[in-house]
């Protein structure tokens, strides 16, 4: 792809680009709905189902500082310790990379990151909010020396202005990092939006020999449709999760996306199977997924926590209650 | 908007344009997953809800045939007498404009819709397969002369050959029909689809005076972003429900498209107060809004038929079983 044809459909949806790469995010993100504890076999059943449908990457977790979050109050996968991932992957003798979220001021990166001949995992995912990028630039230097594949996931850009966000782009494409990732944490952006800011960082990135990614939230039930949106235009690594499990409204669900890629390596039914068995009955507990308090917080362009909370209630159908305050707050 | 325009954008996300008219099918196409039994209240509910929310147009049922259909086995809004609709609606005072829906070969159109002066519908919006496209015209000069505001719903395109989509397009802007409507009824169709079918269909209209609306269903949970393609484009009339209460998946979310369309007139809180009062209690019941197997119905460009019987069943949670069976028979 040169740049003369930015903004232009990179594909026809009757082909397939062998370029994109999918990355299952259900025990990372849905981590966020249970604290990450999930059951090993909960685990274990969405690492077999990621293999069987030929998804390209699992993300298991996080690797946060034990300094900061004390292990009494989270499961293993907000740590991803190297025995807890070998007890469910063995030693990964599978096509299936493997790939941990490790967050700028809250991951002991020198130490809890393992040179990659010590681990299993082959990708490393710098998160970041924009005032973090300098930490956030040696987290990706560290793991990149390391041996890893990096990404860079920019958060919160829905409230960043435009020409700060080109220094961040700027910034990022001067690392050693492999994908910088275009997120919508809020689920606040429309297809226009998300158009317009593809094409700006596959302006920066493409040049640099630097992937794009694309990760969207569901509050707006626009996470499968910008999902497609931004892989149209050229971004070639894209997450989605089983049933869309994740924080507040979810993702983009992956047996949607795999039905528009495809790729006839890309398999649903054993999605379907792990979602059966494992995903759904999980859904009265987590009760993850679009509900109109997240449409609220999104359409409002803010954090998901309050909808969150207010989801956790025993009040939570009282959607009148909710607009209301959060109208009043704005 | 000029031949020249198509496929621009008609307009930024911040602003709004006036020309779009809004149509809320809830208690119509809702009405297809109760048989057309709703409570008065909960037809009143949804009158005044459109009233205070700044809707332009509700659609209350059909205007079956009480031969074809039998009143035995059907509820009130299969019908829309007037004696029904006024009980609900008095003589509709408000700037509501109430239409039905009637299905060419399935409407005694001579005798049940009655003039214009006689009635306090506005408009009659006539859902035509290709192959009925003769009865369409028929009964859209009828709806025509007898004084009524008329639409055009071809449906099923997803399953239609382009050329004799174009065939049918020429017949109908040759009609009195104010508005034709792009219709996905399988929830089949894709954004770039949609793109393209929008532009199709304004090449037609725009020429002969007409306006282009959007009917979504939501089995690929593209209803709204699909209604977002096409309003962008230049369609100006937009078919939504309560929280998207509809046949199988169900319709583009009112809430939704509201929060999007940034028009001072239109309320959200009226919607919401009334999906919590009177919509979210059927779901239970009613079971409608996107599902995996409707999903796969989607994916497969096939009628939701199969994917309601299933939805239906006690066991609807096997979706591996249903999408056995849908692949097999594909």
């Amino acid at each position: 792809m040169t740049l003369d044809e930015l903004g232009k459909p990179q594909g026809k949806w009757v082909t397939f680009r062998e370029e994109i790469k999918v990355l299952d995010c259900t025990i990372r993100d849905g981590g966020l709905m249970n604290n990450h504890r999930f059951d090993d076999k909960v685990v274990r059943a969405v690492y077999q189902a990621c293999v069987e449908a030929g998804i390209d990457y699992m993300e298991l977790g996080y690797k946060a500082s034990k300094r900061i979050f004390t292990p009494d109050q989270f499961g293993t996968w907000k740590y991803c310790d190297e025995d807890d991932l070998r007890r469910i992957v063995g030693d990964n003798s599978t096509g299936l990379k493997l790939a941990v979220m490790a967050d700028a001021e809250r991951t002991d990166y020198h130490q809890d990151i393992l040179p990659k001949e010590k681990s299993v995992l082959d990708v490393v995912r710098v998160a970041t909010y924009i005032h973090q990028i300098p930490t956030a630039v040696e987290m990706i230097k560290d793991a990149h020396e390391k041996g890893y594949e990096t990404t860079v996931n920019l958060m919160a850009i829905s409230t960043v202005k435009e020409h700060e966000l080109d220094d961040a782009l700027e910034v990022l494409v001067n690392t050693p990092v492999g994908t910088i990732y275009l997120v919508d944490s809020f689920g606040a952006l429309y297809s226009e939006q998300i158009r317009d800011l593809t094409i700006k960082y596959l302006r920066f990135a493409r040049p640099a020999g630097k992937e794009v990614g694309i990760h969207a939230h569901n509050n707006q039930q626009l996470a499968y449709a910008n999902t497609i949106e931004a892989l149209i235009l050229g971004a070639n690594r894209l997450d989605a999760s089983l049933s869309g499990l994740g924080r507040g409204a979810g993702n983009c669900q992956m047996e949607l996306l795999l039905g528009f890629l495809h790729n006839p390596k890309f398999k649903i039914r054993p999605l379907l199977k792990c979602i059966q068995e494992y995903i759904e009955p999980m859904r009265e507990t987590l009760r993850w997924g679009y509900d109109i308090p997240y449409m609220i917080s999104g359409q409002l362009n803010q954090h998901p926590r309050e909808a969150m909370r207010f989801m956790e209630g025993k009040d939570y159908k009282n959607i009148v209650e909710f607009y209301d305050r959060m109208v009043e707050e704005e």
